[in-house]
């Protein structure tokens, strides 16, 4: 290895390692911090992202960075070290394309927005947060122009969340999607009553809840000495090395999906983690490739796995036994109708499968119809519910439930939405190629023996950590692109066997 | 305020933020940290320790501090600033007097040599930390040459943790505390049947016991919105800032005084650090004044409040209350009696008042011998049974409760233990000067009202942080310098009255 190199890779994992401690501020934040930590915390945070950001954009970056590739220019492709200074020379040109300036207010701005946001939802005073909805959309089109891109604004802001996918390719998979789940999703809002889901929201003890799923975790594979659950509001993931994997979820003792699905969701994306290279460890790799590579992860053990009728068959007898009183007279096949119930629903993040990806449709066109002028911040409430009104047929009777339901235009993230379709997408292609070359999968699954799975997740996708894009990947995985028509054919199978279509 | 003093600020606030998210990768480790983490952690904290030791000894930094202190000669003694100037430039000298070579091999070293050591003592082998403990105390000797003192080489340690003592004082400290100490222990030892502590021993509840505990710390005044308890294998009290300051505790079933007294020691660091003037929040003078000092606080909060007749007067019922069982047949003074047992022990985290400072003193005079090559390192076993006899008359069975009990020297902490006998010193000199200025506090705390030892112990330290050193704020508060003799004689009336001296 080149002293370049060796040098090169010291500082990035000087900055990797300052981007772990990072994580930690935030993850205390949202898991123990008193709520007088606030102010201070906030000023950690500052503090730390300025100084990951000027290491990156220094100028001794830009020479260790020209030396090393100078000195590499024959790394084997698919090296690590190829891949490592692939990704450090994208992470330093997006960085170094965007003004100190325009970080520094979009920063202040999204940290003010955040709050104010919140008090508006609460307030459900649309009014009040237009102003910096307003400045907000100005300072993604800003930064968008600073990153550059070839075709629409919009793909400077995806490339970001997932390198390499542009909104030309969005909007062909997200056609498909529609022109197949909206009829789908129609047909089953008629025959919404073949399905009770009422068993539930019944009385669920919590600390019953956590250590029925904490089982059913480690036996899927979560290394718990590898990690750890702990309960926040909004439930997340997070990593400090492939050694220390963090997981979150919340209980909601009325409803039992919350915190079995929630955790199955979030160990996907734990799972992932925990399986990167140990040879990645310390690296600016040592991550997943993209959001909708992590989302397929979280996709695919919340519901091709956690949402299946395999699954079930092991764990039913002992969820039943967990909770007598209230799964007592509930069947196996009761059950699992009741956890894939579909109707028509406001907030995206109680969504069913069908519906949900209609929901990011809603969003994905809403942002671009903003950021490239089409449509006015005054007039997004009503774009909104129009949209609303078409995908699924219901009206938000407020802005709350409506256009101020999701923190993530607050907090200044715009060209995030469609990764989690992607994710869904991918879950299923990725399922089905599993299968097809382990065809015990889904025996094994309901023997609760998911080694074979897992196994072949790693093999495929954990073990590669940030080293490919998702368009290298996934044709390397799945011997295809991605592509809409297995989870469309996934979507329709089951639940049209389900609602008897 | 000058441009260079506010840039010198903007620094210093780096340099502490750094600092604080640091502190919260050392909390996460000792609470919650799954044990995969360990490996990775230490890179994290290597990275910033590194990043802020290149901040603080930068030249860019000794720019800002030179500019600073040009212009600002004339700050008015005592001013924020004044200090703030102050305190950079003992931190700066400190930091650039230490090669950075020397840095990075005492660092390399203790990292390995506390797993030694934890081996050596679980093992009882000796012999196997011994090279360690000999390539400690040769690095501790040349950063003690490095950092520079005027007559004795064990003054340029003990200054970095209380600045300004000297080992001459402490000399004539010891002396005294010997001297009184020894005979009152000795007597004591006669009579050690006159007191039964069996009753702290029996069965106790960990819920209720920690149920307890935060509740009594609510009222002495720790904020919990501002901070929080937590389980740790070694108590301590950590803050990331004045309104996140994080203790923890440990409990034992079948030993009640552990959580207890443990929680109350803990929480008189965390009232300090809550207690810091908000002024002060974000810079460097965030903190207590030494180590000394800081332990003051927690002596005087576990052993003047928690250890007195007058706390208990309040509290016993609602402890009797909490544990019928194990307490129902046991009056308040036998508890009180119970509670305060002096007994020869060899392991110096479990001793009593009047035999804590007899370990305090064998270390001390351990580590000067060793320090100064009058004692080998072979040799330290023999040296401290020798002094164990002398001191407190009884002889370690093995290593494990002798010479190797004590995680500091493994860690490369040598010249702190004295500061644990001078923060025993200074509470009572604190606690007889608050209740000669208000003399309602011991009424008060008969009735759980801590307000006005609070309140005094806020304006009269608390508040001033890392302001003043200690041999200014000492003088200041109590009007004379530090001084034994309260001590002892606070020693012996409490003591001498329990056993009928």
């Amino acid at each position: 290895m080149s002293q370049a190199l060796t040098a090169l890779k010291e500082r990035l994992s000087d900055l990797h390692q300052l981007h772990m401690a990072a994580a930690l501020l935030d993850w205390d934040q949202q898991t123990y911090m008193p709520s007088g930590g606030v102010g201070a915390r906030a000023e950690q945070r500052a503090t730390l992202s300025k100084l990951s950001h000027d290491m990156l954009t220094s100028g001794d970056t830009a020479r260790l960075l020209e030396k090393a590739e100078a000195a590499n220019g024959g790394l084997p492709h698919g090296s690590d070290d190829w891949a490592l200074l692939r990704v450090a020379r994208r992470d330093f040109d997006k960085a170094t394309r965007i003004p100190t300036e325009l970080v520094v207010e979009f920063s202040r701005v999204t940290a003010l927005a955040q709050e104010e946001w919140a008090k508006a939802r609460a307030a459900d005073d649309y009014a009040a947060f237009a102003p910096w909805l307003e400045r907000i959309v100005d300072l993604t089109r800003r930064t968008a122009e600073a990153l550059g891109y070839q075709d629409r604004l919009y793909d400077a802001l995806l490339d970001q969340y997932e390198p390499g996918m542009t909104s030309a390719q969005i909007d062909r998979i997200f056609a498909e999607l529609k022109q197949e789940i909206v009829p789908l999703a129609r047909a089953i809002f008629e025959r919404v009553d073949q399905v009770d889901a009422s068993v539930l929201t019944r009385d669920y003890d919590e600390e019953k809840q956590k250590q029925f799923a904490e089982r059913v975790l480690a036996e899927c594979g979560f290394d718990f000495k590898r990690g750890r659950q702990d309960r926040s509001v909004h439930p997340f993931c997070t990593h400090f090395s492939r050694t220390d994997v963090r997981i979150t979820t919340r209980y909601d003792r009325n409803f039992l999906s919350m915190a079995l699905f929630g955790s199955l969701h979030e160990m996907g994306h734990g799972l992932y983690e925990q399986g990167t290279a140990e040879s990645l460890e310390g690296t600016i790799l040592a991550s997943g490739a993209s959001l909708g590579v992590h989302e397929s992860q979280s996709r695919l053990w919340e519901n091709l796995v956690g949402r299946s009728r395999a699954f079930w068959q092991r764990y039913y007898p002992d969820l039943q036994r967990t909770f007598p009183d209230a799964l007592g007279d509930t069947s196996p096949e009761a059950f699992y109708r009741a956890m894939n119930r579909v109707a028509p629903s406001l907030i995206r993040v109680e969504a069913d499968e069908v519906t949900y990806n209609l929901h990011i449709i809603l969003r994905y066109e809403l942002e671009q119809e903003l950021l490239e002028g089409r449509l006015s911040v005054a007039d997004a409430p009503e774009a909104w519910n129009a949209k609303m009104q078409d995908l699924l047929g219901i009206l938000p009777p407020n802005y709350a439930e409506g256009v101020l339901q999701d923190v993530h235009w607050s907090i200044g993230i715009m060209g995030y939405f469609p990764t989690y379709s992607l994710g869904n997408i991918l879950s299923v292609q990725l399922w089905e190629k599993a299968v097809s070359e382990v065809p015990s999968i889904p025996a094994d699954v309901t023997e609760g023996r998911f080694a074979p799975l897992l196994g072949w997740l790693r093999q495929n996708v954990h073990q590669h950590g940030r080293k490919y894009y998702p368009g290298e990947l996934i044709p390397q995985v799945t011997g295809s692109p991605l592509t809409a028509g297995p989870y469309i054919a996934y979507l329709k199978s089951k639940f049209g066997e389900i609602y008897g279509l």
